[in-house]
């Protein structure tokens, strides 16, 4: 059997993690923020073009957000660039995706296998992400499964969701193994507990499928959205963008690991390692990026004095402020033209709930 | 006897300890560091000027601080500007202006009453400030003696210097003491034993003296220094600025209470308590300014959240940016147009190392 193996980029993201860097017209995925001079988008296109051809790589985004990728991103066809009309999660995104692909060539989908991805992750070893890209999509391809590359934890992270798998189930001499259940972001208690027992993988958020078991899988745990791919499928074929619209505002916006990948009836993944970090938070700048003598990050050009284990980011602005760090500890500080951030490493998600709270008051700047 | 008295505002500074609000060419003096809208300078003027007429205050300051001077504080008469050719420190600063009043006013200056004092601290309350001064010129003006303000010490407070009093020297029911010590900057265990012992007060740098008296006792202790102001007060009567600025550049950076202080035979100091502080770091303004809550001193509209005990400054800038602090404890955090400093409390006075360091890179915003 012959498969069309398509990749799906999923480029949306709100902005609020790395803020005052990320904004919402400007997300994660369009930062600099490795040591590379790529953005998170760039590298990740990169990522897929040895092993999906371009043609077959889509880009799913938001409306406010197709003339930056138009305009930067000239390796995505613009005929691949997949609009969604507001942000409807991960769920809504691979629905409006996989109705795409099944009006564009048509069919029940079952010779096509997809491969849907985030944007904005960063994967430090690109080889052996294709070999275990190309393991899981030969996976999708064999069996009448959902799969998800788990990663190898190499820390008791509590910053990602996990995967218990079944120890007992290599396949075909993969590493592929049989997922018991999802579960959220532990506590670091049970994320100690998880890493230790060697039966829990990091959810990458990366999933492949046949299309066509995707639809049957959908179809059992939520006809209501199987449906709402067959009606925007029709509307795309149509040209419908009304209907198109509103089937998708109607969606739930939820993950597509609540919606399926917690209830499904097989879930298979692939065991891999190969350097990825979700970059989730200003934190991660010290998975990434080399250290000074005292253990800082830093990055643009401030005056750090008696300062150790301590992000400071100064750069992209206009003007390059001074900027001066004294016998801190810990820290992340950043300073751009958008505004400045002090947190510790920490606490370093709640960058979310002080956007929020800058929201709140109309500032200019957010 | 008939005595003019003179109050000469020293309004010098290199703006260090509040970089990043405060510059080279924008000292402390010419801030808003208080609740008042008034600069500090501004303040000083209005503190004084119930007791010494506009003729008779004078301001010495460095020439390139000069037109803002001479711009914004009409207070001060034009012809009362002093002008110090390059920082000579207080001793430097005292000697030029002891020549200009004998070249001024002629005689030996045993009529005219001088007193000396910072243009950069702030007073709490001005009328127990007057009450004081006006003692202390009266007990300048009866003794022979160099009389200084010294401050009734409230804390264990490290970054002042203290005058070591004997207890049993009160005059004409008068609070004067006899100053047996100088004593610089004392470490903590220190200054709670001169705080327990009730014969330490701070040393305010506020002094008072006859010109006479004064030229006398530097007479004694530096012969050398007591004929630069009997050449200057020639050469300024003389108009010569070259002399003038010969002798002043020739003379070393000293302080006047290392100079003459410590070793000049006669000190007596009048005890008094008008809310004085020197305010002279950013951690000052947890004691000027009023707190929120949870203890912090917030100037602009920055986003705290989980935040204590923290001074966060945002003012001044040319559009205000967006500042998020979050989980923070005992820090200051200060943002303006030409900077950004995060630095604990307890290391305010440390914000000179990073000035000095920011100098060395030629920074175009120090």
């Amino acid at each position: 059997m012959q498969y069309r193996r398509i990749a799906v980029i999923m480029a949306g993201g709100s902005g609020e993690r790395f803020w005052p860097l990320s904004q919402p017209h400007y997300p994660k995925l369009f930062l600099r923020l490795t040591c590379e001079s790529q953005t998170l988008l760039d590298q990740t296109i990169t990522n897929i073009s040895p092993f999906i051809s371009k043609e077959n790589i889509f880009l799913a985004t938001a409306v406010h957000l197709s003339d930056i990728v138009k305009k930067n991103y000239p390796q995505i066809l613009p005929e691949n660039i997949i609009l969604e009309p507001i942000q409807r999660n991960t769920a809504g995104c691979i629905i409006l995706t996989t109705a795409y692909m099944l009006a564009r060539y048509g069919g029940d989908g079952s010779t096509i296998t997809m491969a849907v991805l985030p944007g904005d992750h960063h994967i430090k070893n690109p080889e052996q992400f294709r070999l275990a890209m190309e393991m899981t999509l030969t996976v999708a391809e064999k069996e009448n499964a959902l799969v998800t590359l788990g990663i190898n934890p190499t820390r008791p992270e509590t910053g990602y969701g996990y995967l218990e798998i079944h120890p007992q189930t290599n396949r075909n001499s993969f590493p592929v193994h049989k997922v018991l259940r999802f579960h959220e972001k532990p506590d670091s208690i049970t994320a100690e507990r998880y890493l230790s027992s060697g039966n829990f993988l990091w959810n990458s958020g990366i999933f492949i499928w046949r299309v066509s078991t995707f639809l049957d899988e959908l179809g059992r745990v939520n006809p209501d959205m199987r449906n709402a791919v067959s009606l925007m499928t029709q509307a795309l074929i149509n040209n419908d963008k009304e209907t198109i619209q509103n089937i998708f505002q109607k969606l739930p916006a939820v993950s597509i690991d609540y919606v399926l990948m917690e209830k499904a009836s097989s879930i298979l993944t692939v065991r891999a390692e190969f350097g990825w970090d979700d970059i989730g938070s200003w934190d991660a700048l010290d998975r990434i990026f080399p250290h000074d003598k005292k253990g800082n990050v830093v990055i643009g050009n401030p005056v750090l004095l008696d300062t150790q284990n301590t992000i400071v980011y100064n750069e992209g602005g206009e003007h390059n402020t001074s900027v001066a760090v004294i016998g801190i500890e810990n820290l992340i500080v950043v300073i751009t033209n958008d505004g400045v951030l002090v947190v510790p490493k920490d606490r370093a998600q709640d960058v979310r709930k002080a956007v929020d709270e800058l929201k709140n008051r109309h500032s200019p700047h957010i």
